[in-house]
């Protein structure tokens, strides 16, 4: 490259324009379908529904322990994508460069989000790059959308909640928020707090494949377990039951949101999820996703109930209850 | 909305975002895919190649004379699947949002996609919010993708140029980035200058209604016409000439190029597209085009010619030749 940082010019179709595309993008992501430019990626027919999902990512700091802001452009959107049940097959990827940004940098977020489209089996097969100004942007800001194909009999969504399903958790929560906001203020621990980011279609695929009936499924990210769970309460007109000590949460993760003042529960993840099945499937599902290297810590943490419609209950390892509410503020701004 | 502009909170994925989807995003832009709130949206199978793309809208100002970042943030979508000759269906839109936004500024922007997505008859299906923290981000950025259905028959691609074809530009150009400029320089003219944005998927679909096998469609937008042609002439490997008296350009555009320092050739259209079909097609093509309000003002004004191969060269209205080159430069930063 003929530069090292990137320039306002690299926005604006010229030459610069191209040269970034053909020696960084293409180099990288190339494949037949990308590497022809055209304004719209062309795509065979696929039978069956499509599902359609996108989402930005503004993460702060754009690396951080057990990640960076292209992996995790990666696996947002093909996990929303998964949690619907469907097979993720195309990404599209746009990015918003601010002027300045070092393009080692931005080589590093390419190589990432290669890496992790290829262990998700996601073609990136159309895209886009603006720069703005010094000060205009933060670094790098980065959309996915991404389509993918559902299978024919599975039938997902947040309304499907029956009463006497379990809930089982896929892993250890509150991860990814507690590495991104404890390296943002200069904390480190030892041994370090990972983020959990990891695209979660192979785990969705394997649990299909044994319980194509599940009901719902959800990756926890902004606002946690409690706030997916409230979500799907609303949705389905149904209680939920959580007992406090089957969730899944290490003890430096504890440690730490004791330190920092967090609750694990609503702390957001970005390689874990949740799924609601019959009773009679829970077992068999269960022990399929342990077998998964994203579901080797599952755990079964709760059940549907029918009253109070809508609310979320936390049983206590000290035999109280209490309400899991929405969280009313912010509690956690740029972790994704 | 208990506020007036946009708090960090408002992105958390808490109540509050939660109800500013509700009692903005929905009220306006609601339908019963988007309105599930599901991570992915789910399409109906369809028939035939996809066609999938994906745009960021930066532009500054987000409000300027002839339209809005989210009149752009449609039109640009819809107009890329519409040069792949595709029926545009289905959108995602995700914002970035400045904390202090005020949320009057982002329901003037939401309407604006409620009325262009309406014209383009597309549906937004999903969705996302993000929030940063002030001086992170200008304003609002705007992500939009899109998934269109190309029709049985029509094969429109970049490489398609043929010795002989003609060209045809749907209106005058240069409308857009000189209203955006000149907005944001402060300068007024009288009449006012307007952006042309619009959508195109009507117009393109008359054209393929008429003349299936057009070869090549492009909207000519950053880099204006002179970098469109060039990218045609490459992916062709044949020779473009231009005859300058034929190109459709405005005299208000004219002046206010002289006055700027500006070459229409080089400006961002974002409502004119260009395409490229057999000579014997051309007359009727060129006849249906102008029957549109967005074709009105169409005009045949070039050819396909063997050699110089990748070369775009202009025949000046005095009877000299010089050489379209791509832009070096940056022209004309922010104006998508």
């Amino acid at each position: 490259m003929k530069y090292d940082k990137i320039l306002l010019t690299h926005g604006s179709g010229g030459q610069l324009s191209r040269q970034l595309i053909e020696e960084l993008i293409l180099l990288h992501l190339g494949n037949p379908i990308l590497s022809r430019l055209d304004d719209a990626a062309q795509l065979e027919p696929e039978s069956g529904r499509l599902a359609f999902t996108t989402d930005s990512f503004v993460i702060d700091p754009i690396f951080f322990p057990g990640g960076d802001i292209g992996k995790l452009a990666v696996c947002g959107t093909v996990n929303d994508l998964a949690m619907s049940g469907a097979l993720p097959k195309y990404l599209s990827l746009a990015f918003i460069l601010e002027e300045g940004l070092p393009i080692a940098d931005l080589e590093r977020i390419v190589l990432s989000i290669k890496q992790t489209a290829a262990e998700a089996r996601v073609q990136v097969v159309t895209g886009d790059i603006k720069v703005v100004g010094r000060g205009d942007a933060h670094k790098i800001f980065i959309n996915t959308a991404g389509i993918g194909v559902v299978p024919a009999g599975v039938n997902i969504s947040s309304d499907k909640l029956t009463v006497g399903d379990k809930l089982i958790v896929s892993g250890n929560l509150g991860e990814h928020a507690l590495a991104v906001m404890a390296n943002r203020a200069g904390i480190e621990f030892n041994p370090a707090l990972l983020s959990d980011v990891a695209p979660l279609s192979g785990l969705v695929a394997d649990m299909l494949n044994v319980c194509p009936q599940i009901h719902a499924l959800r990756d926890p990210t902004r606002g946690g377990l409690a706030s997916t769970l409230n979500e799907l309460a609303k949705a389905s007109q149904v209680g939920i039951v959580v007992q406090e000590e089957c969730i899944p949460v290490t003890e430096a993760v504890l440690g730490a949101c004791e330190l920092l003042g967090f609750d694990p529960l609503y702390l957001a993840n970005e390689g874990k999820l949740l799924t609601f099945v019959a009773a009679a499937d829970a077992d068999r599902l269960l022990a399929q996703m342990r077998q998964h290297k994203y579901g080797a810590r599952a755990q079964l943490v709760g059940e549907v109930i029918a009253e109070p419609q809508g609310l979320v209950q936390l049983k206590t390892a000290v035999g109280g209850t209490r309400i899991l509410d929405m969280p009313a503020g912010e509690q956690t701004p740029r972790i994704c």
